[in-house]
């Protein structure tokens, strides 16, 4: 398996990225080719930090790094020789089978809608990202992509996802539901209410749960939570903290008294198990799926340990090959809705 | 102080609602008079299953319910004798100072809104909700009455928070957060990105730290996070039902082993001092800005103790009479924006 990576793309870049690359060498041998697209002198000397010698590294140098304040477009337009858009190209020639990003999430999403282009009848790309639950685990489809979504791109989240949630995480009939602000079929906003009528169309092809809301999600989630990408950003990134807000108010109130931290020592490796579930560097990685090639995003903040994560998320993506599954959908879904006027006109 | 409450809104009602009136009777002589607006019988067993005989409830007797399938305008025009209209009523008559509902969010909204009127320059009534955060607590506007909001609506949202949080949290130059998919002013849907000019055109009536993303509002929030109704509505459920699941991940992985099950017991009271911090039931209720009038939101789900609070709720609002604030607020805006050309017109 050949991945590029873009090492200089995320807060603590290049450091946590190269180290990221050298922990997922020795974990994955299957692994054959780790392009890390860079400046060479300061990723050499991160490989040199971890006494990293592989074989299997190519450092593909760049001169330019995107910065957060780029609007996407211009950081693909503007800087050819950027990390993440050199890490792209490698994938678009077919030197490498999927490229990893924790950098500007825009410019990754951009560069790769430009370079790759989406799959046929996808519209837009769509960040899915795996949330965990008190049960099962749910996709989060989209975490951040697409901010001004129109219904067509919903409905395409609805396939992409129940594609993804069916090959990959292997279940069955995946069941999808729309992210809104009640369970009702009256609720949501404009947006919502549209896709609704539009997914529900959609018939026996998805297995459609409807409206779903904020305390569904963690108390009974469907395999599959569909909304735009400003809505779902928020959603990931809220949770994220949130969660982490309240460890931190456990602890702070944990140290407050003896016996409260007597037992807080005792208790410790239940609270490890929780923190391990819910800590966005376990999953590290969010396959944008619809492109024509394989796209991991991480987050700005990754993680050495994000970063491994990604690159096996990006192993698996190569190994599951969910894209061709995709096109299928989106094409029984095309033929199914243009084909069914027919379907009833006399012979 | 006279209150008017929805006693058949919500799905525990009329049991919760009544419970709750009765427990706030009894804590809060300020109380002159309580309506009860309900099925009489069903509302008389309640009362009578805790020996309330208290001379200041009068129990104005409706036969209509909201269901949760009506919408909002529907519950308002064809359900004039539903028990949250005619508690409405009683406000817009005089008769009681405020209204508290823990039913049909749709329906308690579209009420107050034909039937209270908004204040002068508002457009859209708004859901301010007080949520916990590690440090200090902040204002989440709007918590779900207008999910097809306008840009002129979020500016609106801004000017009510902040006077909301200077006027009854106390806070001196509160600092308005606009919520977004990330923190640079690039960032955002098209409603965020024109709310977001708009909100800095405003200058210095408002202490805007710009756009704040899903991270900030548990890390680091401003005194007010200005939404969207269908956003806000997200971000408050989901984080109602994430606090909740992470606690019970945590009691499930304390009870899987004996250590682990001693110190969860010696911990027990930090962890009840974060849960009262995160539950929802301890704010109760949420106050509906912008209207000419008082009308106290409470969560469907609402607990008798829930209801205690949301009737503390509109006490306190009664008292801090932060409409003429928010009257001044939009106002002083008005006469800056309109006459803004004017000021640098040649003499």
């Amino acid at each position: 398996m050949k991945i590029a990576l873009d090492a200089m793309g995320g807060d603590h870049a290049p450091e946590n990225i190269v180290h990221g690359a050298v922990l997922a060498l020795r974990a994955y041998p299957h692994i054959s080719r780790l392009f890390l697209a860079g400046d060479t002198p300061r990723v050499e000397a991160e490989l040199k930090k971890h006494a990293c010698h592989d074989a299997r590294i190519e450092i593909v140098h760049t001169t330019q790094v995107v910065d957060m304040s780029d609007s996407g477009l211009d950081a693909v337009r503007k800087k050819k020789d950027s990390s993440i858009s050199r890490a792209v190209d490698l994938v678009k020639e077919g030197k490498a089978q999927a490229v990893v990003s924790a950098g500007h999430t825009g410019a990754a999403v951009t560069a790769s809608l430009i370079k790759l282009r989406t799959l046929p009848g996808v519209e837009r790309p769509a960040i899915a990202t795996i949330m965990p639950s008190l049960g099962k685990h749910w996709v989060l489809i989209d975490a951040g992509a697409n901010p001004d979504a129109q219904p067509s791109h919903l409905m395409q989240n609805a396939l992409m996802g129940a594609a993804y949630a069916r090959h990959v995480l292997g279940r069955e009939n995946p069941e999808v539901g729309l992210m809104s602000n009640g369970t009702e079929e009256e609720k949501g906003n404009a947006l919502c209410k549209e896709s609704y009528a539009m997914i529900r169309k959609a018939g026996a092809q998805l297995n459609f749960r409807g409206n779903v809301e904020g305390h569904d999600i963690w108390h009974d989630p469907p395999d599959v939570v569909v909304t735009d990408g400003f809505t779902g950003n928020i959603i990931l990134k809220s949770a994220e903290a949130l969660s982490h807000a309240i460890f931190d108010m456990v602890k702070r109130e944990i140290k407050a008294g003896f016996r409260t931290k007597i037992g807080g020592l005792l208790a410790k490796p239940a609270f490890k198990r929780v923190h391990k579930k819910t800590n966005a560097d376990e999953y590290g990685g969010m396959p944008l799926l619809g492109l024509n090639g394989i796209t991991i995003i991480s987050h700005g903040g990754a993680s050495a340990i994000a970063i491994l994560n990604a690159l096996r998320m990006a192993c698996e993506s190569i190994r599951h090959e969910v894209n061709p599954h995709i096109v299928e959908a989106i094409k029984i879904h095309h033929d199914s809705t243009t084909a069914a006027p027919h379907a009833h006109a006399p012979a």
